[in-house]
C-alpha cells in the first residue's frame, strides 16, 4: 500500500479539521502580517528533500513551527490590505472534496460534473448580477488569466489573421484607464499587442476614465492608420475602487465594433445587492466581463470567472482540432471547455461556488457585501470627522483611501506601525502624488470591532506621529 | 456570524473526512467513467440559485445524489485513460490547509511562506531529478500555462522588440515534433507567433522527432529570412510517451542561440528513479522544462512546474513596474514571483508538494513510479504473447499502446465495452492511421489486480469481437 492507509487518512484528517476549526475560531492568535524576514523559511528547512518517507505528523509539526510564522493570514479579520479574499467554511469544505475526487474537466466526458456544475453555478450568478442571459461563463485561476482570454478574443474578432500569421494587417490598439489593473498591460504584452499600443486614458478627479479622452485617443489612432480593437473599463479599480462610466464607454465601442471588456474582478459580486445593481449599468453591452469570487464571494483562491457574450469568438481564438485522445463526441449539449481556454486541465472549482451559493443564498451574500460597504462608509465618516485625517477618494464599495494630514513619511510610519503590531494589515497607494493608506474591507470575519480597534490605533499614532497637525 | 459557526465547520468537516476516507478505501463502489448523458446534471439542478441560504447538509446530500453520478473518477484505480492523475492522501490533506489559510503569494511580503516553500520544494525536486542547480522554478496551474510562459521567454530573448511594439523584425518560427502536445501550438497562437509559423517536425517510427528534419527546417527558415527562436522537445509524448532526442536537438539549438524548451509534463517525475535519469539526457542544455506533479507525482490538480535557467529573461518578458500597492521591498532574498508570471494570484500549492515529498520521500516516490513502469511492461508482455493483439509503440514509461488485430471499428467496440462496464476507463489514439488503445498506468491505487481484470476483460472481448483473428 503505497499511499497512507485509510485509517491514517482518517486520523490525520480529523486532526486537521480540528486544527482548522480552531484556526477559524481564533485567528487573532497569529499576527496578520508575517514577521518573517526574507530567507527565514528557506534557511529553516533542509537544503535537500528526504530520501525516505516520514510520518506525516512530522511535516504537520514543522508546518506549525516553521511554516505558519512565515504565513500572512489572508483569512484573518484584520486582513485589510488587499481585496477581500476570505475562504468561508463552505468553500474550505468543498476544497477537501475537490482534492479527494481530483476529477479533471478537460473535456465534458472526462468528468461531466465539472463542466455542467460550472454551467449551472455561472448561470445562477449571472442571474443574481443581472447580466444578460446570452453570457457564457468559464472559470479560470485569476483575473489576469481571464482578461488575457478576453483580450485574445477581442484580437480574434478584430484581426483573425493574427491566429494564422502572427501579424495583424494594421497595428492593434487597446485602451484602458490610467487606473486599470496592471494585468491588462501584461496581457497585451503576452499576446503580442505591444506595450506602446496600450493607451492609458486619463481619469477624472474621482479616478474614472474620461470618455472624451478615450474618444480622442481612438480618433487619433484611426487617423494614424492604426486599428483600435479593445477597450477595458474597470468597475472597482484596484487603487480606489472607482467606477469607469461603462455606458458612456460603450457608446465609443459599439458603433465601431470594438470589444468592450469590463474588469470588475473585485467589485462584480456587489451587483448581487439590488442597491448596487447600478454598477453594471452599461455592462449589458460588454463583450466580456471578469469577476473573482476569490475576491469578494468568500471563495478560497483561486477562482476567477470570465463571462462573454461572444463565446464563438473565444472558441475561434483558442480551439484546435484536438488530437484523437482529446476528441469529444461533439453533441449539442456536450461543451468541451478546453476549446475556450489556454489551460487544458480544469479543477472542479465549480463545486466550491455551488457550496457557497447554497449555504449563503443570494440574500446571505448580499447582506455580507452590503454590510461591508456600510462598514467602509462608517470608517470614512470617522476619517472625515477627524481633522488630523483626510479622505482621498470616494467610497463606492468597501475600500477606504485616506491619509494623515502631514508628510508621506509620516503616513508610511503609521502604515508600518499598524502592520507590525499584528492586529491588522493595510496597504498603501499613491494618489495625486501623495501616499495614501488603503483599508480594504472584505474578509468575512471582519467586524466593526476590528475596524474600531484599527481606528483607535490610527488616532493614537496620529497624535504621536503627525508633523504639524494637531 | 455570517459564516458557518466553528462547531458546524467541525461537525461537517469530520463528516467529510469520514466520507473521503471511505471513498479512498472503496473507490470501486463507483463506475470509473460517469454514465451521465450530456445535460443530465444541468437538468437535475434548479435553473436559479437559492434566495436564502440552506443548511450545507442539503448541498452535501445533493452532492452524493446528483453530482457524484456525473463525476468521472480520476482517483479510481481503474482510471487508465489519461496520465496518471491521482491525489494521494498527503496531497488531499494539504489542500484542506491551503484552503483554510487561503494565503496568496502575490508578492513575497503578501505571504513569505508561499514563495519560500515554493523555492525549497522546487530545489529539492530539481536535485532529485538531477537538473542543473541554476534552474529557477515556479509553479503554474497546468503545463499549457507553463509552456506558454516558456515560449514567451523564448520570444523575449529572440525578439525583445515584440514586448514594446507587438511586432518582431523578422517572422519568428517555433519547432516541435508532430507528436508534441497541442498546448504548444495553442501557446504559439495566443502569443501571436501564428499557427503557420509552428513547424511540426516529422517523427521516426518510434514517434521521436527526427533531428535531421529539424535541422533542415531551421535552415530553410533561415534561408527564407525568417527567425527560428524556439524548439520544443517532448520527453514522454501524450500519444505514446516517446522521447525526443533532447541531446541531439540541443546541438541544433545551442550554437544558434535558440531557446530549447523540454515538455516533460507527464514523464518528468520518472527522473527521480535512478534508472530513468537517462530520460533527461541533454536536458542540462534546456532553457526551460515543464513537469506536472499533478500527472505523476500523486499531487491533486492543479500543479505544474516550470524550470528555467534563464529566469532573468522570463522576468524581462513579464515584469512591469508595479503600482505602489504591489511594490515589494526589492531586497536580495525577496523574490516576487508575480514578476515572472502572467497570473498575479498564487495559491499555496507548494504546501501539497512539501507534504507529498516528505510523506513518500524520494525513495517512496521512485518505488511507485518504477513499479508502475514495471506493470506497464508486464501488460505489454501479455499483449505481445497473445496473437489477437499487437503492441503499437515502445513502452518506455507507464503507457501501453496496443490494438486488437482487426478493424478500427472492432477496437472502438472493445474500447466502448471496457469504458461502459465501470471497472476501468481507457482512451485511444491514432498511430500510423489506425485506432490504438491506450492504457495509462499512474493512479497510485492501481495494482496488478486492476490490470489483470482489465486484461481478462480484453481477452474475453477479443474472442467475441475480432473479425477474422482467432
Amino acid at each position: 500500500m503505497p499511499d497512507l492507509p485509510p485509517d491514517e487518512f482518517r486520523r490525520l484528517g480529523h486532526q486537521l479539521v480540528d486544527w482548522v476549526a480552531t484556526y477559524l475560531e481564533h485567528p487573532e492568535k497569529y499576527p496578520v502580517l508575517s514577521r518573517a524576514k526574507p530567507g527565514d523559511l528557506v534557511d529553516a528547512l533542509p537544503a535537500a528533500g528526504p530520501e525516505k518517507g516520514e510520518p506525516l505528523d512530522l511535516a504537520l509539526a514543522d508546518f506549525e513551527k516553521l511554516v505558519l510564522p512565515a504565513v500572512t493570514h489572508w483569512n484573518h479579520p484584520g486582513f485589510l490590505a488587499y481585496f477581500a479574499t476570505s475562504a468561508s467554511a463552505p468553500g474550505i469544505l468543498a476544497e477537501l472534496l475537490i482534492a479527494a475526487l481530483n476529477t479533471n474537466g478537460i473535456l465534458w466526458k472526462t468528468s461531466p460534473a465539472v463542466t455542467e456544475l460550472e454551467i449551472v453555478v455561472l448561470a445562477w450568478l449571472r442571474q443574481w448580477m443581472g447580466l444578460p442571459d446570452d453570457n457564457f461563463g468559464i472559470i479560470f485561476d485569476t483575473a489576469s488569466t481571464s482578461s488575457l482570454h478576453a483580450i485574445a478574443a477581442a484580437r480574434e474578432l478584430a484581426a483573425p489573421e493574427v491566429r494564422t500569421t502572427g501579424r495583424s494587417h494594421r497595428t492593434l490598439v487597446l485602451y484602458q484607464s490610467e487606473h486599470a489593473h496592471s494585468s491588462i498591460e501584461k496581457a497585451a504584452i503576452a499576446l503580442g499587442i505591444g506595450q506602446e499600443n496600450v493607451r492609458k486614458i486619463p481619469a477624472d478627479n474621482a479616478f474614472r476614465m474620461k470618455t472624451s479622452e478615450l474618444e480622442h485617443a481612438i480618433r487619433r489612432d484611426l487617423e494614424a492608420g492604426r486599428q483600435p480593437f479593445c477597450v477595458v473599463a474597470t468597475v472597482g479599480t484596484t487603487s480606489t475602487t472607482s467606477i469607469d462610466p461603462v455606458r458612456e464607454i460603450s457608446h465609443c465601442t459599439r458603433h465601431r465594433g470594438l470589444w468592450l471588456h469590463v474588469d470588475t474582478a473585485y467589485a462584480g459580486p456587489a451587483a448581487i445587492v439590488p442597491e448596487f445593481r447600478y454598477i453594471l449599468d452599461g455592462a449589458e453591452f460588454a463583450d466580456s466581463l471578469v469577476l473573482n469570487p476569490h475576491k469578494w464571494m468568500f471563495t478560497p483562491v483561486d477562482c476567477s470567472i470570465l463571462y462573454t457574450r461572444r463565446p464563438e469568438i473565444l472558441k475561434c481564438a483558442f480551439s484546435l482540432k484536438p488530437p484523437v485522445y482529446l476528441q469529444g463526441d461533439d453533441q449539442q449539449r456536450e461543451v468541451n471547455l478546453m476549446e475556450y481556454a489556454i489551460p487544458l486541465g480544469r479543477r472542479f472549482r465549480a463545486l466550491k461556488l455551488w457550496f457557497i451559493m447554497r449555504a449563503f443564498g443570494r440574500e446571505g451574500l448580499a447582506a455580507i457585501i452590503k454590510d461591508q460597504c456600510a462598514m467602509a462608509r462608517e470608517f470614512a465618516e470617522w476619517v472625515q470627522a477627524d481633522d488630523r485625517f483626510e479622505l482621498m477618494a470616494p467610497v463606492p464599495f468597501s475600500l477606504v483611501c485616506f491619509r494623515l494630514r502631514g508628510s508621506d513619511e509620516a503616513n508610511l510610519r503609521v502604515l508600518d506601525a499598524i502592520n507590525s503590531q499584528g492586529e491588522a494589515y493595510i496597504s498603501h497607494t499613491v494618489l495625486h502624488g501623495r501616499v495614501v493608506l488603503r483599508v480594504a474591507i472584505g474578509n468575512i470575519a471582519t467586524s466593526r470591532k476590528t475596524l474600531k480597534r484599527l481606528w483607535n490605533f490610527l488616532k493614537r499614532n496620529a497624535s504621536s506621529k503627525t508633523e504639524g497637525a494637531s
